[in-house]
């Protein structure tokens, strides 16, 4: 369902689930004046503390849908992985934005390389694999070291396998098979970037500056801004996003990430239809932050400043490190909690932002 | 009850009062990672949206207040008003803060006069006002014009007249007794500013910039920083604010309102113990905002760092002025909404904050 007229303030946002991005994405909502209703299998759904209607049902329960897409004026999501049958499903009840198929390109591996390439947007050199002899013979196209990954459902470094020879490649297979498959070349990146683009209803769009991201343990630890990389590459970057953006006729904020090859080259490694992780730095120094963005655009509302008011260094804390907010921080730092009731090893508890605050004038 | 230790993360804050400062007091908690518990006789409190746990009850209701400090690890509140004896029933169960002295005197005028007089801040000159001979006998000794207050529940230019006369005090005096009163002589100031300051329940004390304050109708309409006031000027206000969060023991955020005298000279007007409609600005532009600020001191963690980013004005949306924001207001704009579900003549409803950017360098 399309409706071109801004939603109005009062207005309920339906959020299909309720984890950390949810939870900001309800609290930008508020700030806004509009209500939230977060839908998440999960009882515990830190999105719940912050939204005054929830329901507690699976992605495939259509009747629990049912009910959701009557309380809502308009249904966005927070995470790629929703289930293409209740996009359809709540598509046809309300309007779904970012629209389904942004979901259909960035949930395949594949449909999204195909995707980017159509568009001349430059990625890694790829082979989808549905067979042992087709991987052996990608592998010889592709050289080594290269990396075999699950075309669906792959996230923080699960689903994938580093190949660098023949007998690392069966091994792979075995682990990752019978899943659908795509071997990339291992591309010698020097840092990896990226942009977190807004497109609204009408058409306009908004980009962020490039963040230089840091991973450890293949989960985001530190996204910086500005970006170590020349204008050049962070205005191509941003450009390149814009560009997916409007091929993809996208409603909302989405995600580019980036390997910087030597030279500055650009190759896009992945898109996220969502609020991004590395976009957390907008929250404590740009005008409009990536959730304030997305709410605006997905309700039909002009898009915000994403003007930078200060360089920053945002860290993810990770299980136990959540720990350090409290203690206090030092000067300039500003801390966002999520509010989890569980730390676990490798979960996203929380982030901190350290502004570097240059002497001002006057 | 007192306790000294840091309350941890996924504690239960509990706010009296559910308007907009107790909605984003609440906002503000959820990204420490607290939960909140909101306390409020209005069912439609727009606090109850972004909070998992809410009363509808009477402030004089001991049950319900029994019930609720059971199940909140702190109390604190969003207006000046708590009646006494809430205050005192709730602070013999859980934590107060800011405590009950607080409370007792920012609630009575004559009480506030008393103590800023008796901790060497300057006021107007004032008179207690007990009869009609005694306000005769004011006039005179003050001068005209003058303004007869009530010494409680005064706001927004409710509970009080401007006297030229002594006609006009017998028409005053008919209108505002037999509450008990007060004269001030009425100061030709110059402009109003008004700091926030935090004090921690370690006693550390922290001071957001000056702002200089605009009223309309009695209702502060723009809040601009920096306030055009000497670096003296703002570096006092500042003191005495902090003197008097140091004088109360106070813990928390505290709003002190000045009238600017020629020459300079500053006299308290209003002392508020609770966050204050002047410091919205600091949502847009300081590291932390007076929210997080407050939460933090209650909480008895660390307080943050109020450095501020950018020049800003803030200005309040009365009314149908909240329909600005849903049109776009161009760059530099950050709205905030208090999804008010309806728009009365004189209600604040939200407001923004325009930013002055600085071209960067780099």
């Amino acid at each position: 369902m399309s409706d071109p007229r801004p939603l109005p303030m009062g207005s309920t946002i339906g959020i299909l689930g309720g984890g950390q991005l949810g939870r900001m994405l309800a609290l930008a909502a508020a700030r806004l004046g509009f209500r939230t209703h977060i839908y998440c299998p999960d009882p515990d759904s830190p999105a719940f503390d912050v939204t005054p209607s929830r329901t507690v049902a699976a992605y495939d329960d259509e009747q629990a849908l049912a009910v959701f897409a009557a309380r809502v004026d308009v249904v966005t999501y927070e995470f790629e992985n929703v289930p293409a049958r209740t996009a359809a499903f709540l598509g046809e009840l309300k309007p779904l934005r970012p629209g389904a198929s942004a979901l259909a390109v960035a949930q395949d591996r594949l449909a999204e390389k195909a995707f980017l390439t159509v568009n001349r947007v430059p990625v890694a050199p790829f082979a989808a694999i549905t067979d042992l002899d087709r991987l052996e013979a990608a592998i010889d196209e592709l050289g080594t070291p290269a990396v075999l990954k699950t075309t669906r459902l792959g996230y923080d470094g699960k689903g994938q396998r580093i190949v660098r020879n023949m007998e690392e490649a069966a091994h792979a297979w075995e682990v990752l098979s019978p899943r659908p498959l795509v071997l990339e070349q291992f591309v010698p990146f020097e840092k990896e970037i990226s942009v977190v683009a807004a497109r609204g209803l009408d058409g306009d769009i908004a980009t962020f500056e490039a963040a230089e991201n840091v991973h450890r343990d293949h989960i985001l630890k530190t996204s910086t801004v500005p970006a170590t990389v020349s204008r050049r590459t962070a205005a191509r970057a941003g450009q390149i996003a814009a560009g997916i953006a409007e091929a993809l006729g996208y409603v909302g904020v989405l995600g580019v990430e980036f390997f910087v090859l030597p030279g500055g080259r650009l190759l896009v490694n992945e898109i996220a239809p969502r609020v991004h992780n590395s976009g957390h730095w907008t929250e404590a120094v740009c005008v409009t932050d990536q959730f304030e963005q997305h709410i605006r655009a997905i309700a039909g509302w002009p898009l915000g400043d994403p003007t930078r008011l200060a360089d920053v260094v945002m860290e993810n804390l990770i299980g136990d490190e959540i720990a350090a907010i409290p203690l206090g921080l030092g000067v300039a730092v500003r801390p966002h909690a999520y509010g989890k009731a569980e730390s676990r090893k490798g979960r996203k508890m929380g982030h901190i932002n350290r502004l570097v605050l240059k002497k001002r004038a006057g």
